[in-house]
């Protein structure tokens, strides 16, 4: 998997942290790290980076090979959420080494079949991909920013990706279609044969050629915050499908729930603090509390 | 069940009618028609009100004993949705002979159990639950007007309720509270034991004291008119607890997929055509698609 790992500063109507790890790469590592797998991270930080959190990591047994860790300050990102926490203001993004990162894959994760391209510049998505021998699972997460910015290296990320995964104001900007279900059958014209919709609150949409599955939210009261949300999904996702092996329709549908599942236990503390400490029967524990959430009778 | 019935003017971008027929009465009384109890109808129509309309509503069983057609003109309300159909415009509401409406229910009427209070001014709602001789499962429906307008009529009403209908912005309006769930309790802090939050295309979600069930909404990839599609809704659920006639939380959670199978048959069509053919077997079809949609495998 490749991601970003940043020091983040955030905001929400409780509390304040000022430079807690962060990035899409960080979330992705801890939620599939709880799948069994070997989790294989490339990415860039700076100097600058604590070794407490390259322990955390190493301690959820992430292979660290891929991490290049260069002269200068760690990417750095600081947001605001408000009291209706769907809406969130940038407050600043400071690339800093990831401005010039070149990201080179291991020979030892060359051969890996499962891959998670985590939300960053399409251009490094696509490096990372043609490095590897023989990708079999593509799971590709991006976001508004490189839909709107770099929307032609997307288009061409598309094909290579069996999954996509994007909210439904993404769904709708790629596609220009207000359409949910009109917009992903159009997006997965583009390449990818499966689109996961993130619905933040309201759950989640797998659309494939075959069937559509749709997968209830998690009721929380009090959501901490909800940065790495999308990413701990991508990571559960993922972390199920390699466990899985197997990308049969049930097996997807279980890999949205388990997503959803470590979305849930992310939002529920601030920064990787809700990803830190749990245990697989925790994670099931969740998985049987969705399937209670939206199970119903046969009709007479 | 009361409500409003009401002529139509209604543009989307796919098509324009003109006094067609409308109102919550009307969405309800026909979504329960297909239950096979009796619905009995108080409302109020102008002379105008074109006599296919109400043969209609007779052809559907529907009992018109409580309907008044007095002098002057029907309820007519003007809509225009947006290129997303999530936005509408009201051009304009005439009140008309609904302006003076002074409910009276039959007296074969007012032994009914199930009654269900379509989306009109609490105060009317709440002079027909006052004819009632001992109701003993109160369906209401109500919208941000209300909310907005008159909120100490709906507080008065909502104690006698057993299950409130509302969307989901209404909710946060209702409670002045941005996260749902918590919402949804102060909600049920002011009477209904029950709160059912429909979320248009993220579907529906029934909290009671006991458990939370998410229903996912059904995939269309065309939305002709989304007009009614609530009330239809509550029409559905209603009209299947009626069916039931006990109120378990089995039947609740089916309850809801009835009602949202009734709300995807409504916007199939412009109008109450989607409503005016169905079959029985038609319905439970759909009900078993929520069913596929949903389903996941229990966990390893």
């Amino acid at each position: 998997m490749v991601g970003s790992l940043g020091l983040d500063t955030v905001q929400t109507p409780f509390d304040k942290v000022e430079n807690a790890l962060g990035g899409s790469a960080v979330y992705i590592s801890l939620a599939s790290s709880y799948f069994g797998g070997s989790v294989d991270l490339v990415g860039v930080v700076g100097t600058d980076f604590p070794s407490k959190y390259i322990k955390l990591l190493e301690d959820h047994s992430v292979d660290l090979e891929g991490l290049q860790i260069v002269e200068g300050k760690t990417f750095r990102w600081a947001g605001k959420y408000h009291y209706d926490l769907n809406v969130r203001d940038t407050i600043y993004t400071e690339l800093n080494v990831f401005e010039k990162f070149d990201p080179v894959v291991p020979e030892k994760f060359r051969k890996a079949k499962f891959i998670c391209l985590g939300n960053i510049d399409p251009v490094l998505q696509l490096k990372v991909l043609d490095q590897m021998e023989n990708p079999q699972f593509v799971v590709c997460d991006t976001m508004n920013y490189w839909i709107e910015g770099k929307r032609e290296e997307l288009i061409k990320l598309l094909p290579r990706a069996n999954v996509l995964i994007i909210n439904d104001s993404e769904a709708r900007l790629l596609a220009n279609e207000p359409n949910l279900i009109r917009a992903a059958r159009k997006i997965r014209e583009m390449g990818p044969e499966i689109l996961v919709i993130k619905k933040g609150e309201h759950g989640a949409l797998l659309i494939s050629d075959e069937f559509i599955f749709s997968a209830p939210a998690y009721p929380l009261e009090m959501i901490y915050d909800p940065t790495g949300a999308g990413d701990s999904f991508a990571g559960g996702f993922t972390g199920f499908l390699h466990r899985a092996q197997d990308i049969t329709p049930d097996n997807l549908k279980s890999a949205v729930i388990y997503g959803s599942s470590m979305a849930s236990f992310c939002v529920e503390k601030f920064s990787t603090k809700g990803l830190e400490d749990l245990s697989y029967l925790q994670i099931q524990d969740r998985y049987r509390e969705f399937m209670k959430l939206s199970r119903f009778n046969e009709s007479e």
